[in-house]
């Protein structure tokens, strides 16, 4: 299996035809995890606020979702901490998402052959997916088209777990970011990111927590036509 | 002192006016610090081999350096190799010098306040020399258009170096860089990554060894005006 990794939303190029991870582990791709684990009928996710407003006038059980600067929109029903995700307020709903990093990295993947969502939660059951690719991308999202140290150590969890059971050919971002996260927590790695420090310091340090939590979903959600589901 | 990586040459942007540091660690800005060390007088950069062998119909006492796919070139005097640029072969030379990513980084960073050339030989003297600057972007050449471990890893050598006596502020990448390196040897990075490791398959294993000697020369050389010196 030849794996390769994307560093940020604005590398993204040549993956027609291929298999591609999403990345935004701060917090849209573990908000998206936690929300179907929770009985979500599915997830619709939007590049602006003022689209997802737009769908959300349409008949039907929806709950508006998303932040901007880490902070929960104005009007909005939730905001992109996963923890609010719960089966009270989730279940059966159809949730419209929109999310600075995580939204605009799924929207550069359209040609993609599968377009898969990863968090740490859901990590094992991932693998387990990918066990029969022969070429997989890992696209970390980035924080606002930079590198994001959050998100490329989360690609070092995946290629751990890759490599447990598959012959990998890694490209040297692959290496970088399986070699970063040795010895290593994902926290702690959160935790030294910008964003990670910047979510502290908006009051959600029980998010870095939440989202380090290793193999504890088993489920692996997908992108086709416009909407993420399981 | 703000820190700042830069992963690959086609990623060079905002540096004007600041202090650039160049990293191709295998093997040309290595090369170029043995060789200055070991006497030669100044090297002058071409993108090309076309160019160097054009200037060396001038008149001088030069000698043709570089590579391509890490094989010296036809007719040139001398390789990419470190160990080649011997007080023998090169004091009181000029060196033209080509090499597939190191000269095309110094050529995409021309609008800088300031270029050092950087290797682990002489990370303790560049250090030093930078310690007054406010704002320093540390370069890595990559190879061939691609992120390149053997540089990341040498940025992490001098962002753990200049943490020892300055305050730095570091961006994710600069963050990533210093982890990545914590408690490995440069030399265990160098031969994890595809460039170490497509040298040693043409050869050239003592390179790696070569390159990875920290702090055994104390000299800055510095671009300007199309040459380089100290």
């Amino acid at each position: 299996m030849r794996v390769t990794v994307i560093p940020r939303t604005e590398e993204i190029n040549e993956i027609k035809e291929k298999t591609v991870v999403i990345i935004d582990v701060l917090r849209a791709t573990t908000s998206m995890v936690a929300a179907l684990a929770n009985g979500a009928k599915q997830i619709i996710p939007f590049l602006t606020p003022q689209e997802a407003k737009g769908y959300a006038t349409h008949s039907g059980d929806f709950l508006l979702c998303g932040e901007r600067k880490g902070v929960k929109l104005s009007g909005f029903d939730l905001g992109n901490s996963p923890r609010e995700f719960t089966r009270e307020r989730v279940e059966n709903k159809t949730l419209l998402m929109t999310t600075t990093n995580g939204t605009r990295a799924i929207n550069q993947s359209l040609s993609a052959k599968h377009i898969f969502i990863a968090s740490a939660l859901n990590v094992q059951a991932l693998v387990e997916r990918l066990k029969s690719e022969r070429e997989v991308v890992i696209v970390c999202a980035g924080t606002k088209g930079k590198f994001s140290l959050d998100d490329f150590a989360m690609a070092g969890l995946v290629i751990s777990f890759l490599e447990k059971n598959n012959d990998i050919d890694l490209d040297d971002l692959g290496v970088a970011a399986k070699l970063l996260l040795k010895d290593r927590t994902l926290y702690s790695l959160l935790a030294a990111s910008h964003h990670g420090e910047r979510l502290e310091n908006l009051g959600f340090n029980e998010d870095l927590v939440y989202c380090s939590q290793v193999g504890v979903i088993n489920l692996v959600p997908y992108y086709d036509a416009g909407v993420i589901k399981i």
